[in-house]
């Protein structure tokens, strides 16, 4: 069987957990948008954030990185004034980006490189970045200073989203390709599900590249997604932020029903899985269930992978 | 007054140490020929032993790089397959190669950029790199798998020079530019002095550049130099190696003869300060002197600058 999740970052990451417990060919399609570059270095926080979760090299406590890292380089990088001090790169992500950095310098794509780096982290699914181009989340804020756009790492990291905000751009997202093998993945696969993640600026900078978002509309394996709000909170990170950014209630219905139905609506889902708190949500045109979705281990997390499925008649 | 150090990294660093306490203006000319790339970083290492030494922030036991360092990303990028473990950069000394390769691909120039890292270092001297064009020291060596040129790094550091060795090729030199206040400082000088660092692979590549060779030809600055060798053996490194490959004699006679005077040979020297044990050297056309040359701390160091400025006439 194979399976086709659309993830983000860390909640990405705990979703795979439990999906990769299951008997099937599991492939993640990985939003890009979060990325930059610092220092000369190309950073991807949730292709990182996958892969050193997966490989058993993430820190758990902290959320993201690598367990057991030292902050020397970004220490002496302090000390030469270099900027964003907002945004500390430990030493050992270091390496990742300079690993990452070279290949992409020597021409490599992305996709590529992200197999390189997989071959030493073995992350037990198939990595895909969302697109090989360059797309990025930018951010319309307004603050003393007046109205500008900033990068999505500087509203988050920086900023905490508290600052007045008015807008996220997929830029280059339109003009993007999705990645090699992204759209083959979708028309093959036995199920697509949409994992927790940020539906704000993790899922829908996916769904901004046209033949993804066409490839999903098409195939014909179902598409079902897992709520990331519980009980009107976000499960993790500041989803509750980005959806007050677009006048969404902090609801899993509210949420289903940004995604929409596919059938009626021009939307990605068949159906939606919330957590037994939000049982009783409806969202027109897309099969509802409930089921416990606190990820709070891989076993846990596999029952949730599996309820989703179920809801859209795939029996894994 | 005004004295220019032509230098490499290490021995010229502790020259330096030295020459910085004359009550002088001390401009330090530093090869630039062992540069490299390394994981897309690029590394000055005489640039950074001089800056690192006189800023303080030198390993005084190891030699080279920063004290207290630490070898994180290296380890990182090893276990990733990243190439050259042969040559392990430190995780401070990447914080420099971070900035240095950061402004290099923003258009600064080398000068520009070094510059920069002293406003951290504050080495006290004014450091110009040789040039801001690319030369490199390559080296012919043949062993099993043929004859070809490997970078002089790897020659040093990989091979420690103990491989069949042919000849050293300064690439680019012919067609560099000196760096930005290179030949001014040379023409403006009221001594050159021409530091005990390695005369193979240190100072014949800054004298590879054509204007510079003719700006110490034509400077109406005394020029004088301090032997690298002592009673036969080199002060530190391995100098005896690349005179071997030279077949020239590791004295301080022959390398006093291989700079050569100015005056009678189309050299560089006015003056030429041996070791006491090599009292008696001579070179045609030069003024020979002898003083201690061990430079056991700075104060015995600035007694030997001393000696060797007034050696050609100059009083500091």
């Amino acid at each position: 069987m194979r399976i086709v999740v659309l993830v983000g970052g860390i909640g990405g990451a705990r979703f795979l957990m439990g999906a990769r417990r299951l008997p099937a060919e599991v492939t993640a399609i990985v939003n890009t948008a979060d990325d930059l570059t610092l220092h000369g270095l190309r950073v991807c926080p949730d292709l990182d954030s996958v892969m050193y979760t997966l490989g058993g090299g993430a820190d758990a406590e902290r959320g993201w990185g690598r367990a057991e890292e030292t902050w020397t380089v970004s220490t002496e990088l302090a000390a030469y004034g270099g900027e964003a001090p907002w945004f500390s790169l430990g030493d050992k992500d270091i390496a990742t980006h300079l690993m990452r950095t070279r290949m992409l310098d020597a021409g490599y794509g992305l996709s590529a490189v992200t197999e390189a780096l997989c071959d030493r982290w073995k992350p037990g699914v198939r990595m895909l970045p969302m697109s090989d181009d360059r797309v990025e989340t930018h951010v319309v804020v307004s603050d003393e200073d007046g109205q500008r756009a900033v990068h999505f790492q500087e509203w988050w990291v920086r900023h905490r989203g508290d600052i007045d905000t008015h807008r996220f751009i997929f830029t280059g997202a339109a003009q993007a390709k999705p990645g090699p093998g992204v759209v083959e993945a979708i028309l093959a696969a036995d199920a697509v599900v949409v994992a927790p993640s940020n539906p704000v600026v993790s899922i829908a900078p996916i769904l901004a590249v046209p033949r993804i978002k066409e490839a999903l509309t098409t195939t014909s394996a179902p598409v079902v997604g897992v709520s990331p709000i519980i009980g009107g909170a976000p499960v993790r990170g500041m989803a509750d932020r980005c959806l007050a950014v677009l006048d969404t209630p902090v609801t899993a219905e509210a949420v289903g029903a940004m995604f929409g139905s596919r059938s009626e609506s021009g939307g990605i889902l068949d159906g939606w899985l919330v957590d037994e708190t939000d049982a009783g949500a409806s969202v027109d045109g897309v099969t509802v269930g409930a089921a416990p979705l606190w990820m709070t281990d891989p076993e846990a997390t596999e029952a949730m992978v599996r309820r989703a499925l179920e809801l859209v008649g795939v029996d894994a």
